[in-house]
Formats: C-alpha cells, sequence, structure tokens
C-alpha cells in the first residue's frame, strides 16, 4: 500500500460523488490525504475521495452513491486503529466514508444505565458526557481522545477494563448499520435483555466495516466508580504477576479493574520518553503489576487493596510497591504504562504484537518466545507487557537498530515469525485485541481453517454480494 | 402441533436412519414420544426418530444421514425450554437429534479460569464439576437440574444472575459446532481474548439449532463466591424496588448478583404450593425484592448487605425485611420464588410472558399492563414478577379458572394480546429471556421490520439452503 500520487486520480467519479452528495459531503485531492495515513504514520495511501456525511440519511446517500459507480467503501472512525483496517488498499476505486460529522449523543437515560451516541462520536467525549450524570462507559484505551464509538464497535476494541467489563462487544446493547446496499438496520435497541432470536447485530461488531457501515451505538452504562485505588507492585518475575492475578481475582471479588503487567525496560523506556515523569520506586526489580481497583458507594477499595497488598507482601510475592496517594500519584503510574508505549516508538521501527495464549499458559509463552527471538538474533530486545489477566500481552521486539533500516527490516519481519510460530503451538490468537485489518490478513490467512473461511465467505456474500465494503481488510474471500 | 399418533409413520426412514447409524443411535415408535413433549406438558408432538450420537463425529453422522434422506433435524438439550423451541412441528418429516449421551467435560483448566464442556452436560452438573476446583460457572436459571449446556447455548439462556454476568452469549469463548450439512466447525478457544476478524460463533448463540448443532462449548468460569448474603425485602410499591435496586447497583457496586421483584401475591402462591414453606416476614406488603450479594476473598459480604439495608430503611425505602442467617433461610428465601411459579401452575393454565422494557419505564409499562387487562377482563389476577434490574418482568395472568376451559384459552390469548399491545408502546421485547421458538414465532413475526427479516433470511439460505435445521422455529424464512 504505497502512497499513490494525487494527479494519479481519475477525477471523473470524485467529481460525479460531489455532484450527486452535494460538494460539501466530498472531499478530494489534497484534502482526502490526512484520512489516508495510518495512526504510525508508517503507510500513506489515497483515495477518489472522502464523504463526510452528516446523518444517518446522509450515509445511506453516500452508499447508494458508490454502488451506483461501481465504488467500494473504506469506513473510517477515528483513524486510530493499529491494523490498516479503515486505510485504502486501491485508491483509485475506494472512497473513505468518515463518520466525524455524526458525533451526536441522541439520547442519555440515567434511569435505565443506557445512552445512544452516534458513531462519530469521540470516546473520550462519551465518556465525559456520561460522567455529567454520575454514569460511567468502560471501554478506557490509549487513543480514546481520538477514537470514535463507532469504530470501537467495528473493532471490537478491548482496553485496559477488558478484565472486568468486557471487549467493546459486551458494553452494546444495539446499533444502527447502513448496510452494503443502502438500507438501514435500525437495532437501536435500549433494552438490556432481548433475547428474540439470532442477534444480528453481532455480525457487525469486530467486522471492521466489512459487512456495513455502524452509524449509532446503544450502549450500556455503570454507575460512576467513584473510588479508584492504583498500585505499582515490584515482583521477582513473570509467573509471580499471574500469581498475583489470580488472588486478586478472588480477594478482590469483581473489583479489580486492571492488572497490567511491565517488564523492568518499561521505567527506562518511560524515562526515555518523559524524561520528568516521577519513577516512585527506587530499586529496578525483574516485573511490575499496575493494579487498579473500583468501586461505588459502601465497599472501601483503598482499605481492600490495602489489605490485598498486606497478603501479597506477607506471602512474598510482592518485593515493593506503591499506592498512589492522590489522583495525581495515579495519573503518573498509568504515565508510566503509557510512556513505555512513547520510549518504544522513540527507539524507532520495531516489532509490536498483539497476542493471547491461555493465562495458564502465558508465563511459558513468553519465556520462550522471547527465548527464541534472541537465540536468532542476539541485538534484539524483547519488551513484553500486557493485560496479563486477560492472557493477552504485547511481546513487542526491539531490533539491533544499529544494522540499518533493510536490516531493521528482516529483523522485524523474522521476530514476528518466531513469536507466531511459539504462538501456534500455545493455540493463541495472534489478534488479541487489535483486529486483523490489512497488516494482520496474510497472517491469519495461513491460519484459517477451511470450515471458518467458508463461513466467512457465505456471511460475506449474503450480506455484501458486491463486495462494496472495506474489501482487502481482515480475508480476501 | 397436535401429537400424531405413532402408527401414522412412515417407517421406512426410520429403518433407514437405524441402518446408516447403528440401531443402538436411533429411538422410534413410541420412545421417541418423551423427547416429543414439552417441559410444561402443554404439547405432545412426535417424530420420526430420536437420534442419540455419543460424540462429535456421530452428530456428524446423524446430520448427514438426515440429509441424506432429505430430513429435517430438531435439535435438542434438555428439553427444558419455555418456547416449543426442541418440539418437532413437522413428525413425518423431523427427526430429534439429542445430545444427552454427550456429557463430558472435556478439560477443566482452573488456571485460566476456563473449561470445554460437551453439549449435553447437564448445567448443575457442570457447576458442581467446576465448584470442586473452587471455581464458579455464574448461570442460574430453575430448570439447571435438567437443562444442558449446548441449549443454554443455543437459547442464549439468561436466569437470576444476568444482571452481575451476563446471558450465556458473555459467558462463551469458544463452541463447537456441526453445520447444516454435516461439516465441523472447531471455534473452541480457551482464549479470554481473540479479537481475529467476524466472530462466527456469536451466529449460533440464541439461533436456537436454526443454524448447526452445538456439540461443545468452552465456557468462561469465575473465583467460587465463598460469601453469599441473601435478603428479602418489603416494599411500599414497584417503584421504590426499582429506585432500591438503582440504589445497589452503586452502593453494592458489581456485587449484587441478583435482585429479583414478587408482588404479594407471590407470598400466597408460594403458601399453596408449599404449605410448610417457612415465610418469614409476619405481615403482606405491596412488593417484595429478594436480593442477594456475593463475593470471595477481602470483602466482607454480610457487612455490605447490612449496611446497604441499614441506608434502605432509613431512607424509608424499605419497610420490612430480613436477612438469611444461614444457606438454609437463603434457599427458603429462593423457594418463595420458585414457589411462587409452582403456585401459578397449580392453579391452572395461564399467560406466562416473558418481557422486557427499559429499566426507567418498567413501573410505568406494569402498571399501565395490569390496568389494561384487568379493565377488560376484571375477573384475571395479574402476578408480575421478575429480574428486576434488567427491565425484565414475567407479567402473568392467572384467568378466571371458573369460565371454563374455553374461557380460559380466550382469556389467556386476549391477555396476551393487551399486554404486547402496550408493550410495543413502549418499545419492549416479546422475549427478553425465553427465546422465540415455535410459541412466539408469529408475535415476533407480526414485528419484524422487512430489512431484519431480510438480514433473517440471507443468513439462513447462506448457512443452511437445503433448511435442514430446526425449519420452523423461530422465523419462517
Amino acid at each position: 500500500m504505497a502512497a499513490g500520487a494525487s494527479g494519479d486520480k481519475d477525477l471523473a467519479p470524485a467529481q460525479r460523488l460531489a455532484a450527486m452528495l452535494g460538494p460539501d459531503m466530498v472531499l478530494t485531492g489534497e484534502a482526502v490525504l490526512p484520512y489516508c495515513r495510518d495512526w504510525h504514520g508508517d503507510v500513506q495511501s489515497d483515495a477518489i475521495a472522502v464523504l463526510r456525511p452528516r446523518d444517518t440519511a446522509e450515509v445511506q446517500a453516500c452508499v447508494r452513491a458508490a454502488v451506483a459507480l461501481d465504488l467500494q467503501i473504506v469506513p473510517q472512525g477515528g483513524n486510530t486503529g493499529l491494523v490498516l483496517g479503515a486505510l485504502p488498499d486501491q485508491p483509485a476505486r475506494q472512497v473513505v466514508v468518515t463518520l466525524e460529522r455524526m458525533s451526536r449523543i441522541r439520547c442519555l437515560d440515567p434511569d435505565n444505565f443506557s445512552a445512544v451516541v452516534e458513531a462519530g462520536a469521540v470516546l473520550e467525549q462519551v465518556k465525559e458526557a456520561v460522567a455529567a450524570v454520575g454514569l460511567y462507559f468502560p471501554l478506557t484505551l490509549g487513543a480514546q481522545g481520538s477514537c470514535q464509538i463507532g469504530g470501537n464497535v467495528s473493532t471490537n476494541a478491548g482496553g485496559v477494563n477488558v478484565l472486568r467489563y468486557g471487549m467493546t462487544r459486551e458494553l452494546v446493547l444495539g446499533l444502527e448499520v447502513v448496510l452494503p446496499d443502502g438500507q438501514l438496520f435500525d437495532g437501536l435497541s435500549q433494552l438490556r435483555k432481548d433475547n428474540s432470536g439470532l442477534d444480528l447485530k453481532q455480525l457487525f461488531i469486530g467486522a471492521e466495516g466489512t459487512l456495513g457501515i455502524v452509524t449509532a451505538v446503544s450502549i450500556k452504562l455503570l454507575p460512576a466508580p467513584e473510588k479508584v485505588a492504583t498500585a505499582l507492585v515490584a515482583l521477582s518475575r513473570l509467573e509471580d504477576a499471574i500469581e498475583l492475578y489470580r488472588r486478586a481475582r478472588r480477594d478482590c471479588c469483581d473489583l479489580m479493574s486492571a492488572f497490567e503487567f511491565m517488564p523492568p525496560l518499561a521505567i527506562d523506556l518511560a524515562r526515555e520518553a518523559m524524561p520528568d515523569l516521577p519513577i516512585p520506586l527506587e530499586a529496578t526489580y525483574p516485573a511490575y503489576a499496575l493494579i487498579e481497583i473500583s468501586g461505588s458507594g459502601l465497599v472501601d477499595i483503598d482499605d481492600l487493596m490495602h489489605r490485598f497488598l498486606e497478603a501479597a507482601f506477607e506471602s512474598g510475592l510482592a518485593v515493593d510497591g506503591v499506592v498512589a496517594q492522590s489522583q495525581a500519584q495515579a495519573r503518573n503510574l498509568w504515565a508510566i504504562r503509557e510512556g513505555m508505549n512513547l520510549g518504544q516508538a522513540q527507539r524507532g521501527r520495531h516489532l509490536r504484537t498483539d497476542v493471547s495464549v491461555p493465562l495458564s499458559r502465558l508465563a511459558d509463552f513468553v519465556a520462550e518466545a522471547e527465548a527464541a527471538v534472541t537465540a536468532r538474533m542476539p541485538g534484539c530486545i524483547c519488551v513484553s507487557y500486557g493485560h496479563v489477566g486477560d492472557g493477552n500481552v504485547h511481546l513487542n521486539v526491539l531490533p539491533d537498530f544499529a544494522q540499518g533500516p533493510a536490516g531493521i527490516d528482516a529483523q522485524i519481519l523474522t521476530a514476528k515469525k518466531i513469536v507466531n510460530e511459539v504462538l501456534d503451538r500455545y493455540s493463541g490468537s495472534i489478534s488479541a485485541e487489535h483486529g486483523i485489518g490489512r497488516l494482520k490478513k496474510a497472517d491469519l490467512d495461513m491460519r484459517l481453517p477451511a470450515v471458518k473461511r467458508q463461513l466467512l465467505a457465505l456471511v460475506k456474500n449474503a450480506l455484501d454480494p458486491k463486495m462494496t465494503m472495506n474489501p482487502g481488510c481482515q480475508v480476501d474471500l
């Protein structure tokens, strides 16, 4: 997916789109380029046009116009995805439909713990709007200041709170979707229980826009967690983090909202990215866990955290640690987690993975995969961290940067192959939360059993026989 | 769906099935009748044969044999469904495939909080097996001593713990399904996070066997709730129950596992069904809530319940109440809930509904629907109870039994129409948790928007073009 020069474009379809939809709805030329660049800035693509509908009827009009012109549609939310799912791969045939102008909160029903929001609403704005009425939308991820709720649904986004609240799928009560032929699927129920036959909305969650364009979402809300306790705990090894997680599951009931594992290098990487960041632990340890317990009402969350940690120290699992004494301190602890990502990015191009294995095999998997990578390429550094409670680890590999661009690319490719080979032996997933998009399509493809491929093709052909919606994403069928 | 006399059957297909599959796998004649009778005993149907595979390969063989003979398949679990989803409606063309001989626990991985169980495993046995290793499978419903996990998945079963743990859908990690052409979909992942494209297993959850036969299920487990506090609280009205529920959501964080509403008649009905049942409250009140808070580890559940109830009494919401002091007392409180159902059944044929509305409109809905029923038919008695926290109410109607069988039938039909008319104005669901099956097909049909019907037909035709799997269930397409 190299950059196509803008001049290469056949202008006729763009002009026809503008005539059909009105010029205000159609971006062309240089204006499309920002929509055709990925979040990391690794890839710059192009498109015939970017269509910017303002409401559901306009989305339908966009789809019908594209179909009439035999164009393909790449739906796009905040364009913060990590797998190139929202980026055109055939610029001469594709238009981007951005939902950015559809960002209203259509309905907020605190007494039903629910809201209906348009697909283009930015996640953080949704969280703030529901917080204003004392409620909570638990989806929490790094990109929340930019990502949009429709993209969250289409990618079934995960994040740091999955262990307590589930993936986006579990937070969706209903969907409104414009289908590949422009018809509207109106499934915007706000019912918490509705078991009246096949649950069609499930098809569109995680489909990455291949079956339609999500235009609005009915979401579950929860009481706001009034009290949050955050701790950074130092441990002797990854196995101890997993054991500590298991204890936390039991000791803290369902009140643990995050349990992130970080390796010692995390601290260095965070320091590199944020030199002024206070690091509350003086010594360096083999492993860290960032733990959050939260709740509302009558449960004493601080006391729960203290008693949990007390037992962890007594048993020898925890060797050092600190509990945030203020919201600012809690933010600083989370900043280490985020700084670790920034620090990796600053070092240069590297392998980012997003894999999962059964929790019971996580420590073995990480040890084996890291050993396999460094045995083959001693100059590489593995940085394994993630949402341990879900069995989801980002086993990243920093190449030997001294080897130059071609060497770096080769190392990244080799490291990916090694990690995935070990992963296959552990029956793991190559995409725990980021999705497939176009980046991981080949890796999915070689692992796709025949029956599953056949089912995917049957569903795609049934709903999108003209292959209008995001072809080239997830699977070539 | 009247009973077909056994002698009417064309024996040839049954004999051919026995020849193809071996006589041990094929029941015919009188032996099929128990499999063709519904849970309430209201309906007795018939079938060409009942096929009893012992493993997944035999299920595949059954499906292929049925397809070869141009027969239709009605998959059946514990046959405890309430909507005739597992009962043949064309006895001369249909075979029942029962999963009762596939009841193994294939794998139990406590360290991954997961298990893989075969479809025919009885829910209670699954719960006991995981409890034996200190874990918990939260699905809890009246039929758990008979219902099977495959049926739970196929009907997306609900139950009393949905408000905390979700419907069955949210407890499923993976599925193994025999498809309508006999091929095997092997999706038995035990990963807690796997976001690698379209989630095909969602299609089969709640499909009531119309897209394939679920043969095994990978399930999520949780730490066992070591401490359970159960209380029966008397209230002045339904609105207060809903307000109390909202407070409980906040005050008890995510530790409330059940919140059942019952009307005053509940006590009388329970007494009728179980004369020896101790009723712990001396007076009669306009409304009752049965509340359960549970957890493990470091949270003091009893203290939480007491402080929650203390505040409820102080605010005047709770007017009387009792907290179970032992497991036996807790069981007695739940027995009131179950006795209420038995008592209704003992009085005679009556309207059972399973509707849901937004929680914010539940009290209005119940008041309006009950008033509409009794205004039209003053001799009827409404019994509205249910899982208030999910907006799910069983608004049942006991007819005027003095009017004789024909009058009773007419009243039930009229009451259903009245309730559903009010329900439609509240954008409610005619099936919050029981499914559609054959019993509610006509009611779903008249409410099905054209686009949704079209999508259902597309999916059904794509996966089951010969209409082999449970035709006549959910929707006629």
